[in-house]
């Protein structure tokens, strides 16, 4: 430790009390001496941090901003779904006619990648409704054509769908089957006489459901199901199966919008958010698909009326191949996740530095800004931190995306990272979501300050795309084995040392202890596996699979899968803080290193999983909470730029974020 | 420990684990030994425990939710507010003319209490809006006349509340002061000659704001504001300040349902939750109210015109006499929250009970039940414990709510305790709500299925009555002096001691260990405030208040009033394990003491505060984590009953916690 004396123990506080009441000098509490040696002042500036985030030019962004003005992206309360729905239709077309397309509809060779990143973007601050319909469409309907249809296809279907002339769904997950795809239940067969597929839903289970879109909007739906080839010549011969495929299906007619026969849809009803969204059931009785209709890239039944397929007859790994898109949409949660985030941040925060509450001696005397508190601040600022933190995680696995696809090892370490990421950022989120609603009060609930319907239409990230937990089940399968026991370095200790201020303040400490928890933890967990494999054997069931052990020590499962997906948060934090110090200049300490600083602290101050493990000695753990506090001392000076450096424009923050006084009036406002 | 060989360090699950390759006697993980020799099976009827629960005689329950079958009572989703509202409006009114009454609108002496408190606590688990409407009516406006009012207006007013003929609203808050009461600056000037009081709103802040049924659906008001009486001769001498009063306002035509001249009313618009409630905001323009309409019952100006009151000249004491309906209120919420805690939990683990994913080996293949999955038992287990702890707690600070009120001593505790359970209670509840709403899958967010609208409608339980954060702040001020450093005893010493099973699952055990944790936090905070007191003398400043102290610590205030609350739990809970172990029989632990032990080693297993102090060494901690391993496996063998026992209808679960599959057949269910 810097200065030993320092040292929070009680007897030292105790101590020094009263020995201040004995002499004149005055007593300094150890977060008041950490400012003064340890924590310089922060050089900020709004601009040049917003570019740091948001690259130099941000003209799309700001277009996109201005687009969301027009009036028909004004904010609708209390109004049934069916308008809603509606709304976001009309939405979605006039964005197309401006010429929104997500990044990845454009030809591959002729796209202008950072405008529609931008776009993109910025459209995920609006509404969560808006953007899971265009998720939907353009990126799981829409982009399963692109990846997996045949070029024909693609040129009649790809162009009606720019334009949202004809909408789309993708209609996978099934009344009985949601985390485990692999087990629906709708199927295709193959029909040799009629040379097409007749896709069919067996029972109440296999209806598809949650199927964003088909209940109202979309004509046409990439249906998923399992494909039977029946032999050739002998119809007593069980038909072979070849796992899942994808069909594009038309469910609607074209002009009187009523569903084609052999189609049922029904509606999946009122939601506690995201009711913009409509959301349907999918029944298909016998339907005929004519075979150029499979998305058939991977595999199906070819002009000679024979399977055939990329994947031979490994259905699982075919599977695998033609869901690359959902992860693709999780990288897009995660960047979405941050973006609300950012605004339920900028929207406390501002509430924070206008609403006073006790403190006055009278009545009529200026009270106390929430935000001076104490309290207050250690519930927010911490979660601002974590914000900055996954910005930039966010940004690296979206290059991972885009980065060598024959590459098969960062093709698995991209699928592993962006299932963990899209869980982390999507529980973050809803936390602060909970945070920032409380933080304002009953403010927080009323829907024209958006945090509390930002929950609402929120709180699916957290399912849909994949449920978190199972994504952290995901991470934990695939990489234990990149931490096998011999593998593993040999731990270090970090107990029993006395750290100096800068030390614990450093990137390389921190990111040393981060990296210890995941070793620390795959030891615990191979241990663990290793037990569990010894006892099946010797009762004689040696075939007990991996998915089995990991849930028996499910605690350490998910410690592990946590310890890292935070460590890649945290590395590349720093490897970002790193690229911007040599491109900035100045004295002081830059933001994002206080950013980095007090995420990394908060989490060995706070994180259940980190000081369960007691790595550090608890003299350093009481310094480290010390050294939080003057963190959010810091943060605390630098609050406006900290959150202006976001971005998210004034209407979309919502009357408490402004002048909330004024917007309550009695004169035209009723209702608002 | 029972047996030192057990214990779970790494390198004796390695030796495990490779001495059972070696010869064929079965290695046992140290869960499989604690079940075998620390825990007994549990002997569980869930009638019994129901009894245990909610008592021998439950007539009035059953009463109460068969008539929640009327279709009066159906959910409503995608209806507009006003639609929600009006529909609250005649469920209340049916309720009263089948002769509901909130317990306390009922003649002391002559008052079935059991009867009173089946009805309003069987009613919670409906609808919070619903709750929230009655809450606001029964409990805050006319409450308020009945502990404040006169008899004559009492006499005139309660009988048209009695019957929600004429509904009535709490107007307290501000748009400038909600958390702050004192701070509202409504004004009341008594004026001698109309021998009348004057009620004006003298700016944009002072409007009451958030105020329950004033939109729509009240006549009344009681409005709080600070009364000013002037000079009885000298006009330019300043009129003197008597602080917060309470008025009764009419603010609405009886017959017209017209604003009355001088008052104004908005709504306070579309919320995230609750919109079967009108909130309303209020101004007035130098309304006259008549003496009378004071309720003057701890001050107010007499018949002679001379102002008098009970408390003399403190405002402050008479604001917090006056007040005491709103811990009543506290208390009522946090019995509220426990039942829809229970709701939430019985709907997902039944639902768990039925769901299946993943686990088989073909298409077709039974799946795994996912509350056969240990990280979802992780998930719901110790929500579903703390559940059983809470409602013990409840009923204890009901009990003590009506006990002697002249004993200030007991008053005061009431209403420290009261304010903290609010806290725990309302945010386990928002804890469960999210969890239970993952659990379900997708399936958690639709509407009917109860959990997600449950979510939205509970929200405000954080905020309303008293913020939660601000309630934890007034039992650490309230209670810091309790634990005076002098009579703080010397620590007690759990490290380096190896504790048997027993011992660790015993309530001595447990409770001194949380009995230890309020001193080990009150003595650090002591040091803290000493600290500051210190620091503030020798920088001239002495007169630093507790609150600023307590906000410097605000980590360690927050610890400390935790502390205490969870020790008030754990204490209540174990006392009534006591007695109920002494009126039940039959070998095997109790349902209480399973649920008891569970909820008390999960939170010295993973409670932040507490694990981060080492009250223990390592391999006891490790042990204790084994230990819940153990409990979850006891739980999950009577979950059945376990939920049963919390006894909510079928018909307020929503399709998932019964056949979902049925439910959800294409025909006749369109859109539910
Ligand atoms: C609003 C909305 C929109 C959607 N849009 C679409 C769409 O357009 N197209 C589409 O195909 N699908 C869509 N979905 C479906 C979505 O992908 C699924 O909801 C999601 O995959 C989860 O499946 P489930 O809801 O069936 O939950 P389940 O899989 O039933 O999970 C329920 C619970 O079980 C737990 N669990 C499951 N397996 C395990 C395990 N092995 N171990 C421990 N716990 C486990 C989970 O953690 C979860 O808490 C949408 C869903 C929603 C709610
Ligand atoms: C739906 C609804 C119904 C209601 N019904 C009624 C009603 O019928 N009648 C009525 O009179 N009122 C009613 N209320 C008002 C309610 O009691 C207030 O909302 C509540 O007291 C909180 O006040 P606030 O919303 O102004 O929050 P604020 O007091 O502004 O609090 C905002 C934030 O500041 C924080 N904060 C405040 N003080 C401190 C401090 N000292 N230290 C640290 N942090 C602090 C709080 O933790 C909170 O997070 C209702 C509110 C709602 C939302």
């Amino acid at each position: 430790m810097a200065n030993n004396n320092s040292a929070t123990s009680t007897a030292q506080l105790r101590l020094a009390s009263l020995s201040a009441q004995l002499d004149t000098t005055a007593p300094r509490d150890p977060v008041t001496e950490i400012l003064e040696t340890s924590l310089p002042p922060v050089r900020l500036h709004a601009d040049a941090l917003s570019a740091l985030l948001d690259g130099q030019d941000q003209t799309w962004r700001k277009w996109t901003f201005e687009q969301l003005k027009h009036p028909l992206f004004e904010y609708q309360y209390n109004v049934p779904k069916e308008e809603l729905v509606t709304r976001n239709q009309e939405r979605t077309r006039h964005l197309a006619k401006l010429g929104f397309r997500p990044t990845w509809t454009e030809p591959k060779d002729n796209i202008d990648k950072d405008k529609f990143m931008q776009i993109q973007d910025a459209l995920s601050y609006f509404d969560n409704g808006l953007s899971t319909l265009n998720g939907a469409h353009f990126g799981l309907y829409y982009g399963s054509i692109r990846e997996l249809g045949s070029e024909a296809v693609q040129n009649k279907w790809l162009p009606l769908a720019d334009t949202f002339e004809v909408p789309g769904c993708f209609a996978l997950t099934e009344l009985g089957h949601g985390s485990n795809p692999r087990g629906i239940e709708t199927e295709a067969h193959w029909d040799f006489k009629e040379g097409c597929y007749i896709i069919n839903t067996p029972n109440t289970t296999a209806q598809k459901y949650w199927i964003g879109a088909a209940a109202e909007t979309a004509y046409m739906s990439v249906v998923w199901a399992q494909l039977y080839i029946p032999h050739p010549t002998d119809p007593s011969h069980p038909p072979s199966h070849k796992g899942i495929h994808a069909f594009l299906v038309p469910i609607r007619d074209l002009t009187t919008r009523s569903p084609l026969p052999g189609v049922t849809i029904r509606n999946c009803g009122s939601k506690s958010g995201l009711n913009g969204v409509d959301n349907g059931r999918l029944w298909f009785d016998h339907v005929k698909v004519p075979r150029h209709m499979c998305l058939d890239k991977y595999g199906g039944v070819n002009e000679q009326g024979v399977y055939e397929s990329f994947f031979g007859d490994n259905n699982d790994q075919r599977f695998g191949g033609q869901l690359v898109n959902l992860s693709e949409g999780r990288v897009g949660l995660s960047i979405s996740s941050d973006n609300i985030s950012k605004t339920a941040l900028t929207i406390a925060v501002r509430y924070g530095l206008t609403r006073r509450q006790f403190g006055a001696r009278q009545v009529g005397e200026l009270e106390t800004l929430i935000m001076d508190y104490k309290l207050h601040q250690r519930r927010l600022y911490p979660l601002l931190a974590q914000t900055y933190a996954q910005h930039f995680a966010a940004r690296a696995i979206a290059r991972l995306r885009d980065a060598d696809k024959t590459d098969l090892k960062l093709l698995k370490q991209f699928h592993v990272i962006s299932s963990g990421l899209k869980s982390l950022h999507t529980w973050h989120l809803l936390d602060t979501l909970q945070a920032t609603r409380e933080a304002c009060g009953g403010q927080g609930l009323k829907s024209s300050n958006r945090i509390g319907q930002m929950k609402a239409d929120c709180d699916v990230m957290a399912t849909y795309e994949g449920d978190n937990q199972v994504m952290l089940i995901t991470v934990a399968k695939g990489c234990i084995n990149d931490y096998k026991p011999t593998r593993i370095p040999p731990l270090a200790n970090f107990t029993s040392q006395h750290f100096s201020d800068s030390t614990l303040l450093s990137p390389k400490f921190q990111l040393d202890l981060f990296q210890h928890h995941i070793h620390a933890s795959a030891h615990r967990l191979h241990a663990a596996i290793d037990l569990s494999r010894a006892q099946a054997k010797a009762q004689g069931t040696p075939n007990i699979g991996l998915d089995k052990i990991l849930d028996t020590h499910s605690a350490l499962s998910q410690e592990f899968a946590r310890a890292v997906i935070e460590h890649w948060i945290l590395s590349e934090f720093i490897a970002q803080e790193t690229l911007s110090s040599s491109s900035t200049s100045g004295t002081g300490s830059s933001p994002l290193t206080l950013m980095r600083q007090l995420h990394a602290l908060w989490k060995l101050d706070m994180d259940q999983n980190i000081i369960r493990r007691r790595y550090l000695d608890e003299p350093v753990q009481e310094r480290i909470r010390d050294l939080v506090g003057g963190l959010l001392h810091r943060v605390h000076e630098n609050i406006t730029p900290l959150v202006d450096a976001f971005g998210v424009p004034d209407h979309l923050l919502g009357p408490i974020a402004g002048d909330w006084v004024q917007a309550n009036v009695a004169e035209g406002s009723e209702d608002i």
